[in-house]
């Protein structure tokens, strides 16, 4: 069966012979380059072939006409596992036809980019919404939470997978951790940082990895992605304890103040770092899915004027997480003294946490008297947790009436309730 | 000359002998803990030793009457530093009687603690101001810069020093780049990270790299100290391409989006990492020390609300530096989408400017719809430039009427004035 290469369509089985006798075998993809072709290469990568260049295109097979494994429709012999697909690189693809992107909805159009992970189990798809991760926020949260409780609580699901935009990925991690509380299975976060048809793409090792890791023992919201830049293993990482540190690196999230829960395999080998992790078991799931969000984050900059504190207060805002020096200062001279400004807004009610902008380390307010009187005037420091965890702890705890008290705040927001904090900060966690 | 242990004064060379008959000899040091005496030791370290345990102290020299090198004093026969102390940490020292703490203020209140740098050059200390770095702001960089640049066109100085608190030291590095331009010699910028009375402090060896990155050919503003976690070598640092990325490693700054100019041992030895940078010459220099306050920093989060665009406006606010998702992004979609009130606030002529919140790597507004909506708005992309350097920069060129117009401030903040753009991103920036 030979054709000129104008009719092989996308997903077929090609050989490509280019200028030079170059031979290249794989699976021909969507190009959203007319001047290109795109091939997804017997060994996962995929190359893209300047059509210029190429002299022939045998057609080796159609495209499979797939069973879709559909809810009804599972082999029955493969372990089940949910999976939502929530938006972001990961669940796109660029649409030749526009040269914009196009969202992967179900589990065909799943099946035909990512064949591999419907090999290693039943796939379950579902589609809650379609965000990039700069769009989502706690309503977000809560809802996919709420999505996860059923699949949690159901004894025929082995594990869950999200699929998810990058950006803002370890909010919902830390997020989920909250509301969710303690699993009886995995749930997994995983995102590609190249949409599926590029020819770099990381979602296919990130999806193998997440599976494997969806069918392990590790009953904790984890971020499961690239180790480093090959393709060679993903690191299982603690979901509250990890941040996305480079804007288009395949290992562009990195445990901060914490180390990796496992190396996984996408051939399914599996490596664990640490010991003490909640395991697989049989307990009933009950999720507390609620976010309050009049809750703000800050990074202090110099010279910063504390106005902004009255104008959260006055908005109504209940609480804020202000990113200040590393070990927990701001201005505190001068006309742009902040320790006014923060006594009165504190007194109206105002909720007021410290992170650190270094990222790594921990607060130590009590090095110098500018920290100690932060802390008179009662904002709480929270030692190595990341801000963008404390967001969602904060708008988590927020939403419970019980808890809305300064006090009771104070105390859920520095009681270790997901691992957040780590106590044993170890220097090597920067390296 | 033997006296029982509560005779010896700090600055005394003495040998204590603790139990076990351990004996130690080296510096007293001023001690904040009555239990404890505090040591230097002739290897450099200080170590902290229990009164209980310590059967004997000989005191075997008393504290050296220095002759200080006060600017009149100068050997004559070094080459001349000079020093400007400006607070943080590595400018102060715990006081014993109050708990608190005190600023090393003069020459002789340094040569006491730090002696080694006054061998190695004429060191001429300069008082500006003594700041916490967190209290540092514009008209400080202002202040600092114009007392610099007298410095810098006096040909009897070699090199410069400015010690300083660690939290904000970014900003005033990527600061004092802008404001003195082409340089003719070095400014080093230098810190610690724990006090100089502390068992672990990191200021000596500091000091050390500063003062013979002073006397080198490197004539750019550079932030100088430990390039890992023992007490080796030093990195000398692009100051707008640096960031404090743990709350207290003596290995805190990390190079962000590039690579160090060089390392430096504190013997002297310098081995140089890159070729391009401006060397020592015998230019005049004019500093240009003019900041513009009226801006601001944001980092987004998830949901924020964008009236806090609209409120900046209202305080009579020029331009915003925001901190967006990996590739450029806010939100887009529903009640908080941001692109009406963007497109508000830069029609009424606020400037807005984007860096990433993930710190390492470019952004990238074209590879998603948002990010070519924002920029069709105004919104102006600053690759890889750290949101720090970005606030600096917007600043010191506002303060500049010819560059003021949404036009010419574009134009400038693209330019690459300072190498605070890197070009040629390796994904090695990021370990």
């Amino acid at each position: 069966m030979k054709k000129s290469y104008k009719n092989p369509e996308p997903g077929d089985h090609v050989e490509i012979i280019s200028d030079g006798d170059i031979k290249n075998q794989g699976i021909l993809l969507d190009s959203h380059d007319r001047g290109v072709l795109l091939l997804k290469l017997n060994n996962g990568y995929n190359i893209g072939l300047k059509k210029e260049d190429i002299k022939e295109i045998k057609v080796l097979e159609k495209k499979k006409k797939v069973e879709i494994k559909e809810d009804k429709k599972l082999s029955g012999k493969k372990p089940i596992i949910d999976f939502y697909l929530t938006g972001g690189t990961i669940s796109s693809k660029l649409d030749p036809s526009t040269g914009g992107v196009k969202w992967l909805i179900d589990s065909k159009e799943l099946f035909d980019i990512y064949p591999e992970i419907f090999e290693i189990a039943d796939i379950r798809v579902k589609s809650p919404f379609m965000k990039a991760s700069e769009n989502m926020d706690g309503k977000d949260w809560v809802k996919l939470t709420k999505l996860i409780e059923k699949s949690l609580n159901d004894t025929q699901v082995k594990g869950i997978i999200v699929s998810h935009g990058t950006d803002f990925l370890h909010y919902t991690a830390s997020a989920l951790g909250f509301m969710i509380g303690k699993l009886n299975k995995p749930v997994v976060l995983t995102y590609s940082q190249r949409s599926s048809d590029r020819g770099s793409s990381d979602s296919r090792m990130n999806l193998a990895c997440s599976a494997y890791t969806a069918l392990s023992d590790i009953a904790e919201v984890v971020l499961v992605g690239h180790a480093n830049s090959n393709d060679d293993y993903c690191y299982i990482l603690q979901g509250n304890k990890a941040r996305k540190m480079h804007t288009s690196r395949r290992d562009a999230f990195r445990p901060i103040n914490s180390t990796p829960i496992a190396k996984v395999w996408p051939n399914g080998d599996l490596e664990m770092l640490r010991n003490k992790i909640n395991k697989r078991n049989k307990e009933k799931v009950k999720v507390d899915g609620v976010f309050h969000d009049k809750i703000a984050l800050i990074k202090f900059y110099p010279g910063q004027n504390p106005d902004i504190l009255e104008y959260y207060r006055k908005k109504g805002y209940r609480g804020l997480i202000i990113e200040m020096s590393g070990l927990g200062h701001v201005l505190t001279q001068g006309k742009n003294n902040w320790i006014p400004k923060l006594k009165e807004v504190i007194k109206k009610g105002m909720l007021v946490y410290a992170t650190s902008q270094t990222l790594y380390g921990r607060l130590d307010p009590y090095v110098y008297s500018p920290g100690r009187k932060l802390e008179e005037l009662g904002v709480v420091f929270l030692g190595d947790m990341l801000s963008e965890t404390a967001f969602t702890k904060l708008g988590w705890i927020l939403a419970h009436k019980n808890w809305r008290g300064s006090v009771a705040t104070k105390q859920k927001m520095l009681e270790n309730i997901n691992h957040e904090f780590n106590y044993r900060l170890s220097n090597e966690f920067l390296n």
